[in-house]
């Protein structure tokens, strides 16, 4: 077969719309008037048959809106602040009214349930609070299934009124899901209540739940509408969650940011002791958690580039929260995969012994978990090779490379090195070892 | 608030990658070497805290690939088609077995199982074969469920194990859901046995599955690596089945190809003879439909454009077809759609008495129902509500004006032209005036 011949004959197809009807137009052709697109059709034809290639870029446009009083009824943010600052005054017809249905943790509802009904009260919203009980254990398709008989009774329209979730990451990730299946996207809004789901299920399109005993084996890739972070919420964090949410700040920070490190490790305890309220610590820390994350999530939105920084933590961690579950925390499993991967990378010559110190001394004092029983040695090696197995043959393994810098390695890390890490790892952090 | 004063404070920033991590640069910052994105970043700064705007493409690329032998042990494409011409020869590691998943309908499965089993059995795959039962009726997210359990028991690449559908509209929709759905997005291939199929379902990037008495209200915009047509398969459909696709045809040439509707008017009554079967009109047919097709979906594979002739015959069809359900098919009830459409269009002069007729007699000629006594006022006024509803405050109603062009209007179809039209169709074409 003439693979070079037929791909000869190859005809590059322009659209244009004139009129409200597309054309396809050769390179040749004169650009008449009309709106351009940007998807292109290549048609090719060979003695096998004809072939068309559609290539047609989506663009995702989402806002991530840091605030400091969403819930008070005086600020239009939790309404109307998905949109663009032009379309915001005129934004509403006020012949109907204006409806929203919130999704919202039950935990948080027993918190924030009453303010969050005085605001939609107070904005004469017509609107439906939904309380669910948003854990891991229940992070599955049959809650997305619920969302979606209630937000198809209560009746929405897909285009004007989007969903709003409120709450930590599973709720985040379950709604999300429902929202991209309904009416195949309805817009949806996050407001994260956890740190960890404000600076990290907040920031990406991705959405999920778990499915035959794997960690969000089925989701996708839709973007909430709008993202509204308010750290005011912390405030009745307990303490064990402000941790879980600093171990993916720390993972950023580990990554590419010496300066967050150095912020984590100078004010760590202090941050977690004021729940991170301090308009200048805690909100430096977000802020930066944030950017940097962005940075890393922005370009790569449908996870095509196998090689991300941000993976570093959850190649280990995520059978390990499924083997342990409830027992580890999202943050506090990612925790323990970089602590072992930070050996791993001592081990490997990337960094010194003193590095590795700091960052361990960094974890503790965010009061993280180091090490787990049943992170084994055997469990490390089938998370690896099932990461071998799902990234195209390369483990495209992020490893720090120094404090705040880090590399993607595309060698499989040795078996000397993985167990000679392991029992350093084991002989320093773990409990008999102290 | 001054919007204006805020919105001057934005910044734009640029993502470049150097050596694994991305960083965010303003506008004036030098562009050093390293890769940079297509997403951008926007931040602004106002008294009210700080908002970011992500706007990040995503580039969807997929072929659609005709042949005339795909089951033939011979022919590569079933198994390798969806890869580009240059990737074809090393595409495939030969230390580990190839290996696919194929769902099927269940009467595909009877007819043309055996030719199945023994192309993959010749060609060495590990290979499973689940057949189904993919009627409307189970369109269901229960379908899904199962298929997503049969698939992540029998183990699959994410990346380089595409899961192959094989059978009508239904099946395609409902594993293209599953598909998108598995790892967040697994590949999957389009084997259109229909005729509907072939011309309409697997051309765009749409899956889903019906809910709560509503039609495809749960789905996901997520195109297949490929497409491959065969209409070898029509052999064995029942001519009400051709009818059925001739009609998505006839929407095309009505929208958009004079030619293509001279072509159904000359050569309709023969083709379904011939089951399309032929290398001269029943090729040429079926190569215009999709050719018209993808012009209208390849620019706008979200629908995030709101003007689509492609909706034509599917503004009332949805709600017909799910309240009389299994009485009337898809495409019998978008040509119910279509007819009714072209007395409005007639009613409101973009048609003359001979075009209307002309259409009529064609739509006939395909042995195609023209008038249904449950397509009433009433539901169709419903309909067009919904319409309304959905598409922002606009009808956007795409109406013929003239055989094969056509335009969207923007104005509410007045009740006198409806239920004038209403009547002039009924008394035209239902049974009773005969
Ligand atoms: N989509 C993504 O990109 C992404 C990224 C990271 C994590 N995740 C997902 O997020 C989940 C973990 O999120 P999480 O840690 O927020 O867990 P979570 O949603 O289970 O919330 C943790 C606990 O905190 C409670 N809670 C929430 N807000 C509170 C508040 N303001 N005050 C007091 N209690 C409160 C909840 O009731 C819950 O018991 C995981 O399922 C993970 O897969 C998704
Ligand atoms: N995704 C899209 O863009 C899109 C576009 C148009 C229609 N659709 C969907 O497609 C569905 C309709 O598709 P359909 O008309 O193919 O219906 P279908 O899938 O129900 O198939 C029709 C019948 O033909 C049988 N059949 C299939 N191939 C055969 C063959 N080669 N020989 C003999 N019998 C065969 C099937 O068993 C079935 O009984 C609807 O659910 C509609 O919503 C989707």
């Amino acid at each position: 077969m003439s693979s070079k011949n037929s791909a000869q004959t190859q005809t590059k197809l322009h659209l244009i719309q004139v009129k409200g009807t597309w054309q396809c137009h050769g390179e040749d052709a004169p650009l008449t008037q009309g709106k351009i697109s940007d998807a292109k059709i290549y048609e090719s034809k060979s003695h096998h048959g004809l072939t068309w290639t559609v290539v047609s870029p989506i663009v995702f446009t989402y806002k991530i809106v840091q605030r400091e009083n969403l819930l008070d009824p005086g600020d239009d943010t939790l309404l109307w602040g998905h949109l663009d600052h032009e379309d915001f005054s005129g934004a509403h017809d006020t012949s109907h009214p204006v409806k929203r249905f919130i999704v919202i943790d039950e935990t948080v509802q027993q918190l924030y349930g009453a303010k969050i009904t005085e605001y939609f009260n107070t904005r004469q919203v017509v609107y439906k609070v939904l309380p669910l009980p948003t854990t891991e254990e229940n992070k599955s398709l049959e809650l997305v299934t619920k969302i979606l008989q209630e937000v198809h009774d209560f009746g929405l329209d897909r285009r004007s009124e989007p969903i709003i979730a409120i709450g930590g990451g599973v709720c985040l990730d379950v709604v999300g899901l429902a929202a991209s299946l309904y009416r195949r996207r309805t817009p949806y809004i996050r407001v994260p209540t956890t740190l960890l789901a404000y600076v990290d299920a907040s920031v990406g399109a991705k959405t999920g739940v778990n499915f035959a005993g794997g960690k969000n084996k089925l989701g996708s890739y839709v973007p909430p509408v709008a993202t509204f972070l308010d750290r005011s919420f912390f405030q009745t964090l307990p303490p064990r969650q402000l941790s879980n949410g600093m171990a993916e700040i720390l993972k950023m920070a580990l990554m590419k940011h010496r300066g967050l490190f150095e912020l984590l490790e100078a004010e760590g305890p202090q941050m977690l002791e004021s729940k991170l309220q301090s308009s200048d610590t805690g909100s430096r820390c977000t802020r930066l958690a944030i950017h940097t994350m962005l940075e890393e999530l922005a370009p790569n939105l449908w996870e095509d580039d196998l090689d991300r920084l941000v993976d570093f933590g959850h190649l280990i961690s995520p059978p390990l929260e499924m083997e342990v579950l409830p027992a580890l925390l999202h943050g506090e499993a990612v925790n323990i995969d970089m602590c072992f991967m930070v050996y791993v990378a001592h081990l490997r010559g990337q960094l010194s012994g003193d590095e590795k110190a700091r960052v361990v001394r960094c974890m503790l004092g965010l009061n993280l978990p180091v090490w787990h029983q049943d992170c084994t040695l055997d469990l490390i090696r089938k998370a690896l090779s099932e990461r071998l197995k799902h990234s195209g043959g390369s483990p495209r393994m992020p490893l720090p490379t120094g404090l705040g810098q880090a590399e993607i390695f595309h060698d499989m890390i040795g078996e000397s090195v993985l167990s000679q890490a392991h029992q350093m790892w084991t002989s320093e952090l773990s409990p008999h070892s102290k």
